[in-house]
C-alpha cells in the first residue's frame, strides 16, 4: 500500500505522517505539497523537528498520484481540498479528506460559516462523513474525515440523542481545547505570553464544526433544533473535553447503560464506569475517546464529559480508522498507541 | 489602625498580608498561628518568598489581640475558625473571616456539605455575608467573607436572578480554577506532572461553595430550586473562569442593560461592552471581577462569562473591600491593583 | 510631574504604564506613538487588556511633550529612539530610554550587534548607562535603561569582577528568559504550541546584549577578554535566571561576604544567606533582584544564580529607579511591588 | 518471552510497561509489587490512566518468576533493589534495573551519595553499567541501567572527553530537567502551583547521578578530576536538556567530526548538523538523544547541548535498549517511537 499526503506540515498533517510510518499496511508514504508551490524541499526543512528526514516534498501531481499510490490523504486548510481534489473524484480515486470542505452536504451551510465557495453539489453527494463509530468508510471513495470539536461533541451526545433520552432543546456544550487545534499559523492568541496562565473563548456559537455536528444531530434526531456551543482555548497543547449538559428524565443507571451498550464493541471509545470522570491526560497520545456520564437528579441534568486528543482521534488518528475501514484493514491496525504518562 | 492575621502561611492569607503591608489605613500587622502551636516562627522561615521577613508569628493570644489590634482576619482552613472565633464574637470584636465557617446561616446544611461541626447557632446570626458588591459590612463585627467560587458565579448571575430575567430551573455553571484554589496542601491531582497539560473535574455537584450560592440566590429569587455546578481543575496557578449558561426569553440589550445598570457604581466590577467576553488575565493580580454577556437567540440562552483572580477579588481582595466598609475607608483603598501583563 | 510615555503598547511600556500610575510623584501620563501614525487611538483600542482606558495615543510631537511634559521614557524597539530623539538630546531634555540604542558607547559595536545604524556619536557620549545600583542618574538627562540580560548578568558579576576574586577568562553565563522578553511580535518560536513543554536555545554568543555587559565589566576589569553567554527561551512568561560560572580561588565565606558588603545598602538586590538559591517567583512582580552563591571548593567554581522580574527590574522597574534618581525621589517611590504568590 | 516487571505504578515502571506492551519479542509480562505488600491489585486500581487494564499486580515471588518468566525488570525506588535482587542474583537470572543501586562499584561512594546501605561487594562486581552505546549487555546478566541526568550528560561528553578534546579540569554540566524525573512522590517543590512559572534549582553538586558520571569519564579519562554540576527543575513534565561547558583548543570542525564519528553507528543518537541546536520537543516520547555542537573561538569554550526524553532514553527506553542487546533483538525493536509534535 502506497499512500499519499498532502499537507505534511500542519500539526495534523505531521502526526498523520507519524502514524502511517508505523502502520503495518503501509509499504510507502509520498508527501505533496499545493502544486503552484514548484519547490521540491526536504521534509526536515520544512518541519525541523522531523530530524534527518530527507523525504521529499513534491509539487502535487494527481497523475503520478494516481498512477504510483492507492490513496491520498488531504490534512490541508479550508478551501484547499476544494481546489485540489476534483481529478480524484472524478476517478474515483480513494480521497480521505482531513478538512472540512466536504463534511457539509448543503453547499449553502458551507459557504455560511467557512466563507469560502463551497465544492460542487455532485462532488458533496459523493462524499462520506467518517464518524468511524457510526458510518463504515468500505464502498465509499471520498470520505470527510470529521472536525476535531465535532467528533468530541457527537461520541459525547449519540447515545443521549439516538435513544431520545434528553430533552432535545436543552443541549449546551461547553468545549475547550489545546492550541494545536488552532494549527500552525502565528495568532495573538496563541502568542505563549497571550496564552499561558490565561483562558481565551472564541468563535462562541460560531464555530465551524457547529453545523457539521447539527447535520449528524438531525440524522440522529430530528428534533433537536440547535445547540448552544462554546469553545476556549485552554494554556495547554494538545487535547480536547467537552462538557455537555442536557435535561433528562432518565435515571443515572440508564444513562450509564445507554452508553455501556453503544460503544460495547467500538475499540476506541471507553465509557468509564458510573462515578468516574475522565481527565485529558488518559487520551493524550491514543486514538481513544474516553466518556464519563454524571447525572444530577436534583437539577434533572446529565453531564456528559468527553476527552481526546484533538490530533489523533480528531484528525490523523480517525482518519486512519476510516483508512482501515476502507481497505478492510483491522480496525486498530497502526492505532495502539500508547498515552502519555505523565 | 492595627490588623491581627490568623493564617498567613496558606495562599489567602499570604496575599492578605501583602496587602495589607500596602494599605494607607494599616500602620501595623501582627501575625498569628494557631495557640497550639507555641512556636514563635519568622514569618521567612513559614514562608520562604517572603525573602527577609522577619516578622513574627505568634500562637493566638485572644487577650492580646483585643488589646493591641482594631481588627482581625482569619485566612484559615475550614473549621478553624469555628474553634477559635468564639471570643471575638462575645467581644464584638471586629473579624473578617476568609474560611467558610460562618457563611451559611444553617448549621444542617454546613455539616452536610463542610463535613464538619458547625459553629453555635446564635453565632451564625450575628454573622454578615460579605458579598462586597451586594451588601454593606458596616456595623456587622462579624464579617464572613464569600468563598472565591461563589464570587464569580454570583456576580455573574446577580442581575438575571434580581430582575427575573431568566428561567430559574435552567442555571449551569461550568466553572474553572486554578490550583491555587485547592491551597497548599500537596495532593495527587496538584502534582505538577498531574495537573500540567491536564483537565481534571472535582467535586460536580458536590463542592461546599454551592450551599452558599443557593442560600444567596433564594435571597433574590426563591424560584431558583437548584443549579448545576460543574468544578474543573485547571493548569495554571491564579485565576477563575465562569461561564454560565440560562434560557432566557430576553433580547439580548436587555441582558447587557441590565448587566450594566447593576453594576454602574461598582468600582470593581467591569461589564464589557456587548460583544466582548473576558479573559483571565485581564484580571489576574486585580480585585475585578470581569463580566461579558453573549445571548443566543436560536436556543434562547445567555451566556455569562465571569473571572476573577481567585487569591484576590475572590478571598483577600474582596476581605479588604469589607474591612474598608466596616471601617468607612474608601471602597478602593488598598485595592488599586495592576493586572499581570503579559 | 508630567510624564510622557513612547511606546505603552510593547510589553515594557504596558508595565512602565502601569508604574507611572501609581508613581506617588507623577501627576499625569501622555502616551504617544510614532509621529507616523497619525491616527489617534484610545489606548484599550491598543492593548485590550487595559480594560475601559480611554487615554489616547498620540503621534509623537517633541514641541508639545517639552512644553507639557517633564520627561520622556522610550519604550520602544531596537532603531526607534535613534530616530526619534534628537529633538529632546538637543534640547537635554530628560530621556529615559528602555532601548538599546544608547547604551553603547561605541557605534561600530552597536551595529555590529544591532545591524542597525548607530546614534551620533555626539549624542552617545551624552548617554548615561542607568545601571541603578552602580551610577547615579542625577544630572544626566539622557538615561539608557539596560537590557533585561544585562541588569541580571551585571548584578551576578560585580562582586566578583570589581574585586578580582575569579579568573576573568572563565566566566560563563547560563541565562534563561520567558517569553515576554521577546516582545509582543509573533514569531515561530514563541507560538504556544512551539514553546509548550520545550527549551529553545537562541542567538547563543550572539545576543546584542553582550557588548553592553562587556563594556561595563571592562571599566570594572579591564582583564575580562569576553564571556561565554548563552540564552534559553523558557515556557514561562515572566523572568530571567542566569547561572553563572567562575573559577575562583576565594573561599565561601570570602565570596558571600563580599556580595553582602557590595549590595548592603541597595534596596533591590537581596543577596540570600550562604546556603540557598533563589527562585524565580520570589521575584516576579517586583523590582527585586535575588543573588544567591554557591562555591565548590572541589572544581574551583563559583555559581552564582541570579533572579528578576525581566519586565520590572530588567526594564520598566530599573526605568523608574532612574527617573527616581534623576528627580531626586526617594529610591524606592513607585517600586513597593508585591510577588506574584503563589 | 515473558517479562517481570516490579514498580509499574512509578513513572519509568509506567513507560516501560507501555513500552513491552508493544515490544515485538515479548508475549506476556507479568506485573510484581513488593513481597512484604500482599495483596493482589488490578493495574487500573493502582494507576487509573491505564483505564481498563485489570492485570494484576502481584506480590513479587522469585520463584514463580524465575520458573514463568525469562526477564526481570526493576523500576522501584534506591534500595529496594538491594533488597529483593538478591536471589536472582545468585541464579544468575537476567535483571535489568532502573534504579541505581547496582551502578557504583564501589560501595563506600554508594552510601555517601545515597545515604543508604550499599549491596554486597559480590554482587556489584557482577553489576554491567549499561550505558547502551559504550557496552553491550550481552552476557551480562545484572544490567544496571543508567541515570536520567547520568545518560544525557555522559553522551554529551564522551567524545570530548574519550578523544582529550577539552580541558578535563574545566567541564561544568547545567542541566536541567522536568518534574517527572522527581517521581510520582508529593513535594513542595513539585506542587504545580510552585513549579509552574518558576524555576528552581536543587542537589547543587550533590545530585547523586554525579558518582556514576565520575566513574564513567574516569575510565575514559582519569585526568577528568571532577564536574561542575547543576540541577534545576522546569515548569515542563518530560524532558531533560543538559548544556555542557568545557574550554577546548580543537576547532568548530574538529569537535563536529568528533561527535559525527563517535556515533556514526548509533541509532538513538541524532548529532545536529554544525549550527544546530537541538530542542527538547525533538525528542519527548522518543528514545533518541539529540546533541548540538557550539564552539566559541573568542572564550575556546566548547558548548554541547544534549536532550533526551527522561523517561525513555533516560530510563525505560535505555532499559529496552539494554534488553535487546542481552537476548540479541535488533537494536531499535520496540523503540520506534513517534515524538509528540507539536
Amino acid at each position: 500500500m502506497n499512500a499519499a499526503l498532502v499537507g505534511v506540515t500542519g500539526y495534523s498533517g505531521m502526526v498523520l505522517y507519524q502514524l502511517l510510518q508505523q502502520h503495518p499496511e503501509v509499504a510507502a508514504i509520498r508527501l505533496f505539497g499545493h502544486p503552484d508551490n514548484s519547490q521540491v524541499q526536504p521534509l526536515v526543512e520544512a518541519v525541523p523537528n522531523f530530524i534527518g528526514d530527507q523525504t521529499l516534498i513534491e509539487p502535487l501531481d494527481p497523475a503520478v498520484i494516481m498512477a504510483e499510490c492507492d490513496v491520498i490523504f488531504f490534512a490541508t486548510s479550508a478551501g484547499v481540498t476544494t481546489e485540489l481534489a476534483t481529478p480524484f473524484i472524478a476517478a474515483n480515486f480513494p480521497v480521505i479528506d482531513l478538512s472540512g470542505d466536504y463534511r457539509l452536504l448543503d453547499p449553502t451551510t458551507f459557504t455560511k460559516w467557512y466563507h469560502k465557495p463551497a465544492p460542487a453539489v455532485s462532488a458533496l453527494q459523493q462524499s462520506h462523513y467518517g464518524l468511524a463509530e457510526f458510518a463504515n468508510a468500505a464502498g465509499h471513495s471520498y470520505i470527510a474525515n470529521p472536525g476535531c470539536y465535532a467528533t468530541a461533541t457527537l461520541l459525547g451526545l449519540a447515545p443521549l440523542v439516538q435513544q431520545h433520552l434528553i430533552d432535545p432543546t436543552s443541549i449546551i456544550v461547553d468545549a475547550k481545547s489545546g492550541t494545536s487545534g488552532a494549527g500552525k499559523k502565528l495568532a495573538t492568541s496563541t502568542h505563549f505570553s497571550q496564552t499561558d496562565e490565561n483562558l481565551q473563548l472564541y468563535k462562541v456559537n460560531r464555530h465551524q464544526h457547529i453545523p457539521e455536528i447539527m447535520q449528524q444531530l438531525k440524522i440522529w434526531d430530528d428534533n433537536v433544533p440547535a445547540i448552544q456551543f462554546t469553545t476556549t482555548l485552554l494554556p495547554i497543547v494538545r487535547g480536547i473535553m467537552d462538557t455537555i449538559y442536557a435535561k433528562s428524565e432518565a435515571t443515572a443507571e440508564q444513562l450509564q447503560a445507554a452508553f455501556t451498550a453503544t460503544y460495547a464493541d467500538q475499540p476506541f471509545v471507553r465509557v468509564l464506569p458510573a462515578g468516574q470522570l475522565p481527565t485529558l491526560k488518559e487520551v493524550v497520545g491514543t486514538n481513544f475517546c474516553d466518556l464519563g456520564i454524571s447525572y444530577n437528579p436534583v437539577t434533572h441534568t446529565v453531564l456528559v464529559v468527553s476527552v481526546i486528543d484533538n490530533l489523533l482521534k480528531g484528525a490523523a488518528g480517525q482518519a486512519i480508522q476510516n483508512f482501515n475501514q476502507y481497505f478492510g484493514f483491522a480496525a486498530t491496525a497502526g492505532l495502539q498507541l500508547a498515552a502519555l504518562m505523565p
